[in-house]
């Protein structure tokens, strides 16, 4: 008997037949004795219909009224699953995010967890009940309703775990797992029975879209067991925790990630002098265009070039805001490509091994693909290319560090 | 400058468009320096959309989760119109009825309200901003988001009105005012500028059904002056307060209500004995049947006949017990009749005067309308006659008491 929380996404509860479907998966739960908290998005397409409406009334709807109406979302969901369990025979009780209660600052529309009250919840539990909680929503100091931003149920069920204590924290979606890459890349793509933290981060933030990033933070701080499973089909998932100790058994590299939403700027021949970086990147980020990898390499002359990656989609305004600064600051010229790809592998086997980076680069050699840029970080090593070349990167990466192949006796 | 608090339906509500134009008619009476509470119930639709919902997911949906999924039709409202109304530079907050707060018991679909906590509104009515109330929906002790019912909103509203002691509670409805009767049965049927909430009872509980009877009841027992307006057209509605007065100037008769959903039974021939009338009705009210006429004339001989009205569509039920019951009493027979109608005249002048009951009679006679049951209050004479003579009994007494008529010097 454990107690588990268990996070069911808009797509897992996208009409009232897969609600019933969520109802009768936490009955089975149920009847083998474990004590069960649910967390819920709302169903799909409804957050966006929602914010369609509010943008019909208001060029630019104030934050905290779209809080209110976002937050209706998951109140009809909650109430629909529990009614759903009620009917199979679970006794089961919904609560807003306000009722918990689950207490954040007042930053509207991107509000953060500060506390949780779980006496309620603890009490329905000791009570025998289901606890179904709203996800994505919480309570302001003054009493007003917050939302936590996109994919923020997926925070508020670790959150709960974290303060209920749990023994997992389930996320039910719609993969059966974390996969060492993108199946449909590499055909013989493995799901990864375990992964740390650390890991999932790097896989999550270079475009392994399984999980939020701030969930999976917040698991970490907390240490909360965290698995990935699918909501439809039975099977273990992934589960994500902390590094074992007998790194023995850890493989090198435990995925590769890619993510070709980049777009790459140049800017060449600046004066190398501190303050460059801030001028250059100042107007970007004054833009609100967020900037991923950034590369200065050391430079042999009195000027320096340097190069930044942002989203595509602010590639060409980029570009604009660079030319001028360029001007301004008498560099020699300016260069963009959004003709490419990053490809990342991550591991924290890594840590204790030389020479990961160079069976990558050689790789990557083998198959004629010449590296652009390269960063890395402690369990990481991230290099652009030309997009034409990124599935060809990641299968030989792929079979390279062999990770079709199931390492030790792990699973 | 005054304090209003304007109340506005699913109807008025029932559109993007519709919200906006509520949100113009509250910036008149802003720019005119009142301070102004607004109460909105669900867009129109959306309740039955939400219970259709809840009955998918349950044959009987629990009580409590029905009343948090309900709860989110008027939250979508208030953050509308909260929008709608800071677009158009009328600084907003909305509230839901466990934000105000609201306090209801823990009758979930039908709470009754408690009390009812007034600071916040009131702050923000003192720092300028119009509040929108989200109607209809409450909080119970223990936290739990309670309903008020079918109608509950303008009960809503008029507690905030009596708790903020605000200078006129006003009810924005599809019809401009309170009529002497239904128009669309009598064609001189004349709006009445004023009317008093005993009058208001007796016309709403006979089916005018413009406002909910238990709004009424409330704003009498706070002595709130209600108004009914049309939501779309301009105009002074009908105010509904005490009786004034100089009753010198009270019409006799106010209006005449009617209602042709009932059905009348009768049982003949039952010992007349204490406890008939239990054992003829208990066996109806404990099938929920509501009764609504009680008619039970005095006896010349040792049995007497029994006659009561209920919905029609209970009828059949209502005479399949009643020959049950007629049985095991020894009642000589047992009648009924589903098509009837009930004519009523309503006003408070006829305290006052002998007479009104008779000129009513005469004038039905007149039309040789054969009068099957009479039953009488202090300010209402109804009587139940064959249905085919509804509107020619309607427009005779229309006509009898000269209500198209504007009387004295009132408007």
């Amino acid at each position: 008997m454990a107690l588990i929380v268990q996070k069911f996404g808009g797509t897992s509860v996208g009409s009232l037949e897969r609600i019933q479907a969520v109802a009768d998966k936490v009955k089975k739960f149920r009847d083998k004795g474990d004590d069960v908290v649910v967390v819920v998005s709302a169903m799909s397409g409804e957050t966006n219909r929602l914010i369609d409406m509010a943008k019909q009334m208001q060029v630019k709807p104030t934050a905290r009224e779209l809080d209110v109406l976002l937050s209706t979302g998951e109140m009809v969901t909650i109430s629909l699953l529990a009614m759903a369990l009620n009917e199979c025979g679970c006794p089961a009780r919904s609560y807003t995010g306000g009722q918990v209660a689950i207490k954040t600052n007042n930053a509207h529309n991107k509000a953060r967890i500060e506390h949780i009250d779980v006496e309620k919840v603890q009490a329905d539990l000791n009570a025998g009940r289901v606890v179904v909680v709203a996800g994505f929503q919480g309570i302001d100091p003054h009493g007003a309703i917050t939302t936590l931003g996109r994919g923020g149920s997926d925070t508020t069920a670790v959150a709960l775990a974290a303060a209920l204590k749990a023994d997992e924290c389930q996320i039910y979606t719609d993969v059966d797992g974390v996969y060492t890459t993108d199946p449909r890349v590499v055909d013989n793509a493995r799901r990864l029975p375990k992964i740390t933290f650390e890991e999932m981060l790097e896989m999550a933030s270079l475009g392994s879209k399984v999980l939020q990033i701030r969930s999976v933070e917040f698991a970490g701080k907390y240490n909360v067991p965290l698995r990935v499973l699918h909501s439809f089909q039975e099977g273990p998932g992934t589960l994500i925790t902390y590094e074992e100790n007998d790194s023995m058994e850890q493989p090198l590299i435990s995925g590769i990630a890619f993510n070709r939403d980049e777009a790459k700027l140049t800017v060449k021949g600046v004066s190398d002098t501190p303050g460059v970086a801030y001028q250059i990147l100042g107007p970007i980020s004054a833009a609100n265009i967020e900037v991923d990898m950034i590369i200065q390499n050391v430079s042999d002359d009195k000027t320096t070039d340097f190069t930044f990656t942002v989203h595509r989609n602010d590639y060409q305004q980029a570009l604009d805001i660079l030319e001028k600064t360029a001007a301004e600051l008498n560099a020699r010229e300016v260069e963009g490509d959004n003709k490419i790809a990053k490809v990342s592998i991550v591991g924290v086997g890594m840590r204790s091994h030389a020479g990961v980076a160079s069976t990558m680069f050689e790789a990557l050699a083998k198959e004629g693909i010449n590296i652009q840029v390269i960063s890395t970080s402690e369990i990481k090593v991230s290099v652009v290319i030309a997009e034409k070349y990124l599935e060809l990167a990641v299968r030989a990466l792929h079979s390279t560090f062999e990770l079709d192949q199931v390492p030790g006796d792990e699973e």
